[in-house]
């Protein structure tokens, strides 16, 4: 299938307009329009080649794993979804199905590794894979998921990555009504935390070193401010939070936010993925709290969680931006400067 | 009730005999004659005033909290022990009893912090508490455990402190017969985690910076030994442990022990109370591993410890001392020439 997206030449250029041929249909692929794509910090990191320790980037790259579409062919033995279907793509297309983790629903922890959406190899034909700033997709049916009705799907984008990466370890630690849960940062990933665990009924608390983002805070739905940089505030919060989630994209010092946790409370490291600095082991000796992180979630809970929302009514705040300002968007996105998440609107990508 | 003990004076001299007086009996106390006292590096910790930032000695100090003894008296109200009972007293003499933590158990994590065994405050009379390097101690019965038939009193002492630092996380996490322990360092508290470990059905490895000690971790059970220090063999073992007892007593870099750990897999800090060094949060975040820290444990915990212990013959090894040699064996412990644990029999201690 011919199609066009954008794409990374080099780790130095700018994207731009990149013509290429998606897979022919194996049977069990499901061929989608892409009609909106979130943009995401991993989009930047990849394309200019800054995980180059883990895994160089191989070019063309085209990046964009937060896709939502509808699909407009299927393979011959398809039968979870149909021409017409609106569908989403996360961060995985593929995995190998048959370990451990896959048989329990993780797939992105699988032990031959997830194939990646974008500058993951295929598990078949050994070909880089493309990602979602394209104007076509094509997946193998079980990593294609389902835009419930009611999903404003020029919004849902962003929980196919930041939103399920926050979701993942809410549900993995129990979180529901009662739950005192403390979101560290409000980004594309805290402003989701927020909205995901009150839809599930906790009590929040957004945790951050301004004073001046308190209205903000609220306005998402939290209870309650943390501003971190006051001592008589922390003091005050000591063993107040069962569950913290830590959104700070930078490596840092979790030492300060310990003491918050109730005993055998728990944070989780969804923002960083570098060196931490040193940490005082005292606050995790006496009472038993724990340090954790997790990486995205499985197709279930993934589609689990696009019904929730649909349910919930929970989105993201969303800046629609045409294909051809991907480029100004992503210096915006590394300055800090979307309130909360770019999404391309893929109507504006037209073959030349 | 007259008695004596060694005591330091201040943070600079030895510990020499001191005679005191021990509480008249409280309705709920017992007394008990101390037979043997094991030494723990707290003791030396708390008599040179080491962690003062987390509160100062108060001297006189008399140490010990890994206490074997047999029943003198008892209050009025005591039903729990009677007069020739085989007893034991380890970190703690009293907790509130009545917070969450003290219900469910966990009176090392009671919510006004437990009254611990030497250098606490007595919750009645305000006075310093006096540890077990003495002839007699005086602790309220529910603080007060059983040593069952069939454990010997002269190596029994260092299961209250060291036995069940590190039997509570092996319980937490739910350790048996198909868990993957890794036990880092080999001392006091990880030669007991071995033996705990392999009693309770374990697949059991010792970690350690050299194969010189192999022969020793085989000795104590452990069915592997993972040199450390050799890059191959710790690369073999990525993703190999369920949990891992970290029981190092110094700050470390625990980057290089988090790969091990499988998916969702626990290394459990039961040896430092320090500032550790940095991390890299990727292992954390890629595989949803763990780290967390462990104090020692409940009272019914650590009688159920004991009866294990009983059970399955599981003793430290130990070297018993008398007690004008404490001061040289202060020394030898602080330079780890000790195989594993001193204790003190506390018939060489007569009144002057």
């Amino acid at each position: 299938m011919h199609t066009i997206g954008y794409a990374a030449q080099d780790a130095h250029s700018p994207l731009a307009p990149f013509n290429f041929e998606r897979r022919e249909l194996r049977a069990n692929d499901v061929a989608l329009e892409v009609l909106y794509c979130g943009v995401c910090h991993s989009d930047l990191h990849q394309t200019r080649d800054d995980w180059k320790d883990w895994g160089p980037t191989r070019y063309p790259c085209i990046p964009g794993h937060e896709v939502i579409g509808r699909v407009v062919a299927v393979g011959s033995g398809v039968h979870r979804h149909a021409v017409g279907d609106a569908v989403a793509v996360g961060t995985m297309v593929d995995s190998c199905q048959h370990c451990d983790q896959c048989h329990r629903g993780e797939e992105q922890l699988c032990r031959e590794f997830p194939t990646v959406t974008y500058n993951g190899q295929d598990r078949i034909d050994g070909t880089t894979t493309f990602g979602g700033y394209a104007k076509h997709l094509v997946v193998r049916e079980e990593f294609v998921l389902k835009v419930p009705a009611g999903l404003d799907a020029s919004r849902a984008g962003p929980l196919l990555c930041a939103g399920i990466t926050v979701y993942s370890p809410l549900r993995q630690w129990n979180v529901g009504p009662g739950s005192r849960v403390g979101v560290i940062g409000i980004g594309g990933l805290g402003h989701l935390a927020v909205r995901l665990a009150v839809g599930l009924g906790a009590t929040v608390t957004v945790l951050t070193r301004s004073e001046a983002k308190a209205a903000e805070a609220h306005a998402l739905g939290a209870d309650r401010v943390l501003v971190s940089t006051s001592a008589p505030a922390m003091a005050a919060a000591t063993s107040a939070f069962d569950l913290l989630i830590d959104t700070i994209p930078v490596p840092h010092d979790l030492s300060p936010y310990l003491g918050l946790l109730d005993v055998e409370g728990v944070l989780v490291i969804v923002g960083n993925l570098g060196d931490m600095a040193g940490f005082s082991s005292l606050p995790l000796v006496i009472g038993r709290r724990r340090i954790t992180g997790s990486p995205a979630g499985g197709i279930a809970q993934t589609q689990e969680m696009l019904d929730f929302c649909a349910r919930k009514n929970i989105l993201p705040d969303c800046e629609l931006i045409a294909i051809d300002t991907i480029n100004e968007a992503f210096e915006r996105m590394e300055r800090g400067d979307v309130r909360y998440r770019f999404v391309i609107d893929m109507a504006t990508l037209t073959h030349g």
